[in-house]
């Protein structure tokens, strides 16, 4: 019936606005029946993996608080921005100016951050100040060549409180005063879709990604050669089902419905 | 000798960057030689006119504190964006949400604020906090059709203790959050300067502008027709001189070396 679901063997969960929606202060609501579709893909025998565009902890608090919640997950399950930053700022020999989350900063312990020659920029919540603002402008202002690196591109995200404008925002704040092109890691880079695929060991035709956003999600994974589902839960709203250049493969209400269909076809 | 400076009949002249250098205090200094360069022009018989983008402060505090700083300058020479966008406000009646300095707040006092159906952004400096930003954007994203107003597009203004993110990178920031353009009042909005030209009663033609913007200030004027000088004083940067699109009718030192010139071949 949903030829959508067919010849899958690994799936890609989106977490925030997925499996629970996040609050301002940290913590979060389930969303209903998330918790047990996660246990549900997990004896199904396919493969799993949360691909999170999650920049205001380190993963292993995330994790800690989704286990909270009661999710089965788990560190090595998660594929998220900030240690795909590490690797390329190693890789490159770039030393950050972090603008990033108070949390996020112990994942980049390792990271030798003296005499910047690049900015690095995450969902950083209250951090997004003025002052903070104007000190990484500078940062890149006074670069001959500056380098924006960006932990994700979305537009905003929904807490319990609201919609809130996410790291994209600021990201082209700087992008336009400096006149210069964030490189973006997280969704929707393709090396990051691919990472978390490589990591499942199973190929692009093969896998679904489920998401809330249209285009960091859906659009990104679909760009990979994947299927992708739009969840009707967390940022989602109506209009993005007229979304000029996306098309989900499907929409689905909640994570639990696309498991239901999913396992259905197995 | 110096072709640019024939046949001319008016100036307009950017304020900050070019008359004086502000201060992150509200405070500032003045560009030595600018004063006595603005008593000049007024007793050549030449019309003048002060274009700026500063939406800081009412103009009143504004003329204040230039004349504060020795400068010749009232309120009725000022061509500012918060009057030009009153005027809009009430044609198309809009109600805005401002986001602003709240030192510019009594200029919008005539303006009905109550039940918001649009964003007015201006250079709100220290008020740009992320509480702030997610306001103003919450209005935007719940509206079917969001309106922006921008005070200005500029990228970046210098202060006394150093380089400041301008409105310009904010607006940029609503833009990508809620997928819209912003309607720019001030420079470089053809509108804006050609009200300044008719305020003086003076061709596009016949005049000059003279700024350290080379977009906002050089490149709008240009568009309308104008001569247009760009200072090597205020926010002006040796890379300016090989921007892609904009190119000056002259540099000048300072407004007192333009204003040398332009009076030798009156």
């Amino acid at each position: 019936m949903a030829a959508w679901a067919r010849a899958v063997r690994g799936l890609l969960l989106d977490v925030s606005g997925v499996l629970y929606d996040s609050g301002g202060d940290g913590g979060g609501v389930p969303i209903a029946g998330s918790a047990e579709a996660v246990r549900r893909i997990k004896t199904s025998g396919l493969k799993l993996r949360f691909c999170t565009n999650e920049t205001q902890t380190t993963r292993e608090k995330f994790v800690k608080k989704l286990r909270g919640m009661g999710f089965d997950i788990s560190v090595s399950e998660v594929t998220a921005p900030a240690p795909a930053a590490c690797r390329m700022l190693k890789e490159r020999s770039l030393r950050p100016h972090l603008l990033v989350h108070n949390d996020l900063v112990p994942e980049f312990a390792e990271v030798d951050k003296a005499n910047p020659n690049c900015v690095v920029i995450g969902d950083a919540a209250e951090n997004f100040t003025y002052a903070n603002l104007n000190e990484a402008f500078r940062v890149l202002i006074g670069m001959e060549k500056p380098v924006l690196i960006s932990l994700g591109k979305g537009r905003y995200y929904k807490e319990t409180d609201g919609l809130k404008l996410d790291v994209g925002a600021y990201m082209k704040a700087l992008e336009y005063a400096c006149d210069v092109q964030a490189e973006v890691v997280g969704k929707p880079a393709k090396t990051f879709f691919e990472s978390a695929l490589a990591e499942m060991g199973v190929p692009a035709q093969e896998a679904i990604m489920i998401g809330d956003d249209i285009v960091n999600d859906v659009g990104g994974a679909q760009r990979c050669g994947m299927r992708a589902l739009q969840v009707r839960t967390g940022k989602y709203r109506p209009c993005d089902e007229n979304h000029p250049q996306v098309k989900p493969d499907a929409y689905v209400n909640n994570l639990a419905e696309a498991v239901d269909v999913i396992l259905q076809q197995l």
